[in-house]
């Protein structure tokens, strides 16, 4: 018998711990990056964790044959870390002795080493376990986890609860057809479109409660802005005094995202030569008034009362970014007819709804609102709309057996951080995306 | 147009901040849990985020009737907090004015307020929106999201990222007739058994890499243990040289945890009786050891050699239990016919993969070990077992292009909970769960 003591060593091998160890002999491993041969000694990217290191194989004093390596060996090194004012660290690194680890049986049919890799989109995807190897493409996914990071630390200090609610579901909480259909041992089931009923129950439960997690949409659309499949940032918020108490909300959380990115990430940001947006405050529109202003300004007709075009929302940003510089913008007050049922609608103004997206440079990235919390209200709304009520029994027992005043939010994580890096296609800040015709790798 | 600063404001509302506000008059909200009227005055129960906390009604200083309050309604309360010796907290809360921001329509059917919910699991899942709301059933949520937190903040302290791979797969993971089957616009997919392929993918890219997200398994069994849809709480690391490395990153990774509940959630602890598990190292056993161990102990023949029976986990567990004070046991050295495609074989026993489970209080709760990273390896075992390589080209890839010696691990969230909790049942530690007859709420 053996015990395990969960004596763990964490192998700090980034260029600030380097920077600390000049004269000493360190020991690192990384996968090699790249190899630049010189005269008599020869430049060796090795990537690691998180950054990719410049090593130098000399004929003067390396211990083993350059022979030996080849790009995407995983190697352990021990190195010596000399100090060199000429280098930008200050440092050079230089490769005394290797043991190679394992080797690639072939070498990738995607050039992966270079500063991008310069490649259809297709491509890019169909080979993403390797083309991710690239610095810049996994640069955006650690920073997409350092928006996670922030959310979650945001939402945690304001005292919402995390929860974890089932993506195999008996009915749809945004209705419609675009829901995914699954046979669950003979009966029907469905892929969740969002967590909103089970968020909304354990508001009642917690108060403020929030999830990341996937969602699915069997949206047939094959545009750069739709994912069949998203991480969805929702948070649900009990007693809230107006929807715009969410929108606050909302605002503190962006703010606070972007200064975790801003303290941790600068490396990344860097790399994908990211300046990140600055928030203040961030301007909020009615829908309607919207439609007015993009049609005074563009002197272009309003076709659809109900909805935007996606040229009217990239339209409306480029208003505030001029105007009031300012890359978010709220749009509020959407007609009921676009929003779910479960929409609280305005009492001064019943067509309304109390709701609102958020925009960031031309795209939606949030939508959220009001619910409605009375029953009779919720029942009378479903009624009018003919919805089956039974459907949805366990989902209104929580109007029934009493709610606070509630709203909440979603937010596509893919969407945003795309934005953020003023990517073109959303499939770009996704590690593995699902769309109408992608389902591998 | 407006503007949204993103002013939020917390309001602490647990009894700690309200024993600093001896002598003030405090504005708190929350739902009327329970009141108990006696003559002349009323203790009222106010469930907030976190805590139950006792208000006093007194014909003397309230300005509203008691009549107004019935349970469950959520009510805006202004209160004093007047020092007194007898009560156990020091003060008393006495009601001053009231908001009623809502009522419930109707009593719900199965009381919420006592101890403990007095109905059977059917019933307490039925309802699961109105029984969540016990303050016992809650704290085991609460509870559940410190482990979570406990969870991510190690893994991030040790260098791993987070990753978000898809749910919706084009082949299984794990082999076998257990995979849900969906309709993907007219193709063939399936719901990921486990984040395997992907896990390991991105180990190429970060080197350490982690997710907690859902699983889910088509799988027939009803019983106490398994859930169709369950969190998996899974990490992968490279440069590994052993699969110990992956058991020692577990044993820190769950002192870690059981600290975090120690420090942030003794509240929840108290309440729910639950004496945490003290663990300094854990043991390990080689898996037919093990069933030799416990066929002599036990005077019990051998029937299966290559997997356990649910009754030998237990009497293994109760083994350690007695014999080394340990809740926890690792059991190693699985047979191959039993381990996944990708298992390393053992080199100096092909029949026996470098595995192993983690077995909890006479459940296995973790199943993991390294992987095979040499392509030639995995190809040759992939034609042994008759495997269609076709199907996983896009895995394969790793290997073909390099990878890192690796391994990894599955933790089953609501296991884990379940057991720490000392409860008979995993469907208790999940919100809603999904067994071959349930899919609602």
């Amino acid at each position: 018998m053996k015990t395990l003591k969960g004596i763990v060593e964490y192998p700090n091998m980034g260029v600030e711990y380097i920077s600390k160890c000049i004269g000493s002999r360190l020991n690192l491993h990384g996968s090699i990056y790249k190899i630049r041969k010189m005269s008599g000694f020869a430049f060796v990217l090795l990537r690691t964790k998180r950054d990719i290191i410049q090593c130098i194989y000399g004929e003067d004093f390396s211990n083993f044959s350059l022979d030996m390596l080849k790009e995407e060996c995983c190697i352990n090194l021990s190195a010596d870390v000399i100090k060199e004012e000429r280098s930008r660290t200050g440092w050079e690194l230089r490769m005394i002795d290797i043991e190679i680890l394992s080797e690639p049986l072939a070498e990738s049919p995607i050039v992966i080493n270079n500063k991008l890799v310069d490649t259809s989109l297709e491509n890019l995807l169909d080979y993403r376990p390797i083309t991710l190897r690239n610095e810049k493409e996994r640069a955006i996914f650690k920073l997409q986890e350092g928006i996670c990071r922030g959310f979650r630390k945001f939402l945690s200090e304001q005292g919402f609860t995390e929860i974890h609610s089932p993506k195999i579901v008996s009915s749809g909480a945004e209705g419609g057809a675009n829901i995914f259909h699954l046979n669950y041992f003979g009966e029907d089931a469905y892929l969740a479109q969002s967590p909103q009923f089970y968020k909304q129950m354990m508001v009642g439960v917690f108060e403020r409660v929030y999830e990341i997690a996937p969602v699915f949409r069997a949206e047939k659309h094959d545009t750069s802005r739709h994912l069949n499949e998203y991480i969805s940032v929702d948070f649900e918020m009990g007693y809230i005094e107006s929807f715009e108490d969410v929108m606050n909300m909302e605002v503190a959380m962006l703010k606070y995202v972007l200064e975790i990115l801003k303290e941790n990430y600068s490396h990344e940001l860097e790399l994908l030569k990211v300046t990140l947006p600055s928030i203040t405050s961030i301007p909020s529109i009615k829908f309607i008034e919207a439609k007015e202003l993009i049609s005074r300004k563009y002197k272009r007709t309003i076709r659809d009362y109900d909805d935007f075009e996606p040229e009217e929302e990239k339209l409306l940003t480029e208003i505030f970014k001029k105007e009031y510089s300012s890359d978010f913008v709220f749009v509020t007050h959407y007609p009921r007819s676009k929003r779910p049922f479960y929409a609280m609608e305005d009492p001064s103004n019943p067509d309304e709804t109390l709701s609102f997206d958020l925009l960031f440079r031309g795209l939606e990235i949030t939508t959220g609102g009001q619910r409605i919390h009375n029953y009779k209200e919720q029942i009378q709304k479903m009624k009018r709309l003919n919805m089956n009520i039974e459907l949805f029994e366990s989902y209104l027992m929580i109007h029934k057996y009493g709610m606070p005043p509630h709203g909440g939010l979603g937010l596509g994580l893919e969407r945003f951080t795309s934005k953020l890096l003023n990517q073109d296609n959303v499939r770009l800040a996704t590690l593995f995306p699902r769309d109408i015709n992608r389902v591998t790798p």
